[in-house]
């Protein structure tokens, strides 16, 4: 099972400290490559000046922990890198708890978990603690370490395009900045790493494929500031990747506009999978739809999860792991309804039958011999599908007005151009 | 009433062997010849190329029947057309029960009818018998005959123009294809006859109307083949007349567009005569729509039914029968129905209103003199239409807005024509 | 409270006789201007053709009452100005009372209402009395004197004028016509009042207003016969203001189109009011919307309302009072709405987003330093108010989109255009 695979390759990442910029960054990125060998690395400066934004300086940590008044390490950074708040300036000073109190984050409701927190745009510094730990603490003095620097350096993203006949393009993002969580992070980039797995073994590939793996926000947002006219003019459809790994639901969240291509296939895809799943509204968005949909921006971007990010109770903690939360099963079911999305995409056309009236489908032998119910409710599909077939309708709005998940048209309508009774014309 | 009227025309035509071709579809078409002196009986030769299909042979039985062991005559053509499979090849043999049973065609679930079976594209031969009968067949030879013939003839069909004021055409079909069956047949060519009886006494009729009584399938695909051009450029509107003499429900079955005139109309008029009629989809379809709709053929044909083909237990067997299914009340609903929609399509027109402000309808003697509850009802009505009356809408639209069937207008809009108070504009 | 305000105005009008035409409507336009001294009292002349109708004759009356066999003075007008038919002609005269009982109104449903009734166009005499009253008469002769006169003579109006920066301009109407009823009367001209000091209040208003106080129907249609073409260039948007006055019930009657930027206010405004507002259709009109709205004149007119006309009992009644029917808070709720509807109206435009991508809040200050989760609701909304900035939308539509009253939007609106993060375009 992929899903297994996709698990596997998980377990390899989880423990890397990755952030918006820095070494566990490119750690990712190099570990992914592996897997895709074609996957460019490449990187913007600090300082860089990216629409509204500046790019923030590299982020590099040795080593961060606290010595308690009894001498025992805790908050170690090196057991667990949700311990310290993402981009935490440095600091080696021995102080007492109740200063430390003001730079612990804890959640008294979710009491064994460690939260995840960054500070990426204002400098302070912080641990994360669970909040039973965090009531165990005894007064005293507390040696705070945080062996960490900020520099001008890069932001680093991967990118690997996949050149199909068409120069019009399937632009897909994903994320690669939080530190070890699984739903929230690296089922994106996982389940995108075997998506794209399979893009490159297919032949013929109508469309070509964009794929970026890069920070959340600052990422996508440097990256639309360098290639957002290429963009609009390219991308026909999309995808952002995000919690695809949980196996409890599957949602769908649209593009601003909301009746993209990408919308309509996600909705498609989803009802079939799960007729229970989620649509939520633009107003819900959280990750880089924000940036990919904005005024000016207008991509065709939708996004398909599984339980979406801020909807499960383990988001943005250290519960969010690779256990109980994201399994093979889940990650099986957030790869497949990509997948299906992106074949709807390829197959997508407007079919159009070459004979008027309907055809005699008996001298062609496409009428079954032997009567049988399931054959009848077959030749009832073929008859309203070629019915469809006029040249306006999509594939995908016949799959709908035949009541049938599009890729249960797909053989029919090789079988149908095979015999030369449609033609198929671009949509 | 005029349902009585024909349903006595229906049993004229029951004993009639109706099939795709043949002298049973003649004499059929002479008879409605009786009552509608212009309809002509024209005629496609076998063999003839139309769109994917090829017109077939005709068909001629002088006899068939079985002799079974004790010398009895069963499942004989004379008695019930229904026994012999149509299109039967012909055979003069004796043949053991084991033999005979590949033969027969019966329904164990409703043990008492005799099916209704052909088989057009493929030779065969074969009887249809009550499966109750089928049961006490005993074992032995059993003497078939089967005195048919297939030869290069005519497939005919009939047809009637109806000259109005204007060159657009309403097109009306009904089929003469099934022999002894009342729902799923004679009640559309008698009905039709009937609304062309009422349509040739009209003084005036603002469209012309063509009414075809073809075979089934291989009948309007012919019929289009040759007049498609033509009607693309003329019609109007249009309705395929099938299964409207029982008397238990009203349905109706969209045009594949689904948004056409002939698509309001019978869906404005069913929900006045039956606020539960049925509504089906275009997957539902299994009548000529398929050809008048198909793609590239396009025409704006819409069916209004009583119970629909397919959806009554007595379907396709000797149970669709002018006794219980189809009766005088049954006939009367279905043709008032139709009549209703005709109607609504001459009196449509985008009525305008000729003062600026609400007339003042006291000066005019068009306000009660003594104000009742229902008088009330009537101003108000009249006020509400006078209203919409902007040369936009159409009276259609007008009756939909001011909550009316589109008849109840008819009076109130003569009247504000006759006061000088609208115009009339065309749709 | 500015509903006690209104309440206050509405009683020092209660007792004028206000009809068509006459001393009342100029009585009650004189003590409106001294609330608004900008508003002007004009006239057209009785018998002035105007479209389909003729401008009455102005009415008079001294006195009207009936004295009893009995010697008492029943039905007196200076009593009650409900009691005298309007537009009654005069007599002096001794009937019996079973000739008087043909020229008597009453209610039996309603014993203790003396009814409203007119005739205008028809010459009559006629005294409203309750029904209790009517019951208790006793035979004999009965005295009748009605000293009214009908001469040629004007019909009046009053127009106030305020000029904004833009020609386009926002109508408002309302009727002077009906005399001692308070919701279905004096609610509309107060709350009117009241709105108009409030304009003339305001500094820079984007659009000019033009408010009329007209008698209801021939009033409005020989305004629009002198006027139509200047207001179909220049209204925006609009309300007929009539029963604003109760405290039961929020309502709205479209305008003709039904989507004209008067409607999409109205509703939204009454949605975000009163969540169970009632939505009338075009149907239930009564007003002169039936004149703003009517074919080819076609004005953008809606009508927001508390309890609509008709549609409570004490309606076209004297138990339509200021007393249980109108009271401060209803007219308060009436005013509110209509001064949200209009400050809807002068806010709404189109704001665009200056950069691309989300724009960084932080480094504005946009962020709350303390994220508690108020704080977060307000960014969320700031977010989504942002994202909706597309140049496309309109302010009233982003309300919609990000589930905000519009009037929650104006200050998030107002800081980010002094911040420079969006520029605003006209509608």
């Amino acid at each position: 099972m992929i899903g297994q695979d996709i698990h596997n390759l998980a377990r390899r990442l989880w423990k890397i400290n990755r952030s918006l910029t820095g070494e566990g960054v490119r750690e990712t990125l190099s570990m992914l490559s592996q897997e895709l060998p074609s996957l460019e690395t490449k990187s913007y400066d600090s300082g860089s000046q990216v629409f509204d934004w500046t790019i923030p300086d590299e982020w590099e940590v040795k080593e961060a922990y606290i010595i308690d008044p009894l001498g025992n390490k805790i908050c170690d950074f090196s057991v667990n890198n949700l311990h310290l708040v993402g981009y935490s300036t440095p600091i080696n000073q021995k102080i007492p708890l109740t200063e430390l109190q003001k730079h612990l984050y804890s959640l008294p409701e979710q009491p064994g978990a460690i939260p995840y927190i960054t500070s990426y745009y204002k400098e302070r510094w912080g641990f994360c603690i669970s909040h039973n730990e965090r009531e165990d603490l005894i007064d005293g003095d507390y040696h705070v370490v945080i062996d960490s620097r900020h520099f001008k350096g890069v932001l680093n993203y991967g990118e690997l395009l996949i050149k199909g006949q068409n120069e019009k393009e399937i632009f897909i993002s994903t994320y690669i900045c939080h530190p070890s969580m699984a739903n929230n992070e690296l089922s994106g980039p996982t389940v995108v790493t075997y998506l794209a797995k399979w893009l490159l073994e297919q032949e013929n590939l109508k469309y070509s494929y964009r794929i970026i793996f890069i920070p959340e926000t600052i990422g996508s947002i440097s990256y639309l500031s360098q290639h957002y006219k290429l963009l609009k003019g390219k991308v026909y459809a999309g995808f952002n990747v995000s919690c695809v790994g949980d196996n409890r639901a599957y949602s769908y969240l649209p593009s601003r506009a909301g009746d993209t291509i990408s919308d309509d296939i996600a909705k498609h895809v989803l009802k079939w999978k799960d007729p229970n799943f989620i649509s939520y509204t633009w107003n819900d968005r959280g990750s880089d739809e924000r940036q990919y949909c904005a005024p000016g921006i207008d991509l065709p971007i939708a996004t398909m999860m599984r339980t979406k990010y801020g909807e499960y109770p383990e988001y943005h903690t250290s519960l969010d792991d690779l256990e109980t939360v994201v399994t093979p099963d889940g990650l099986q079911g957030g790869y497949d309804s990509l997948k299906l999305a992106l074949e709807a995409i390829e197959m997508n056309c407007k079919p159009k039958v070459k004979v008027l009236c309907e055809p005699q489908l008996g001298k062609r032998g496409l009428y079954p011999t032997l009567s049988t119910k399931g054959a009848d409710t077959q030749v009832r599909l073929m008859m309203n599908f070629i019915s469809y077939c006029d040249g306006e309708h999509t594939l995908l709005d016949i799959a709908d007005k035949v009541k049938s998940p599009i890729w249960g048209l797909y053989e029919l309508y090789e079988k149908l151009l095979e015999q030369g009774l449609i033609e198929s014309n671009t949509v």
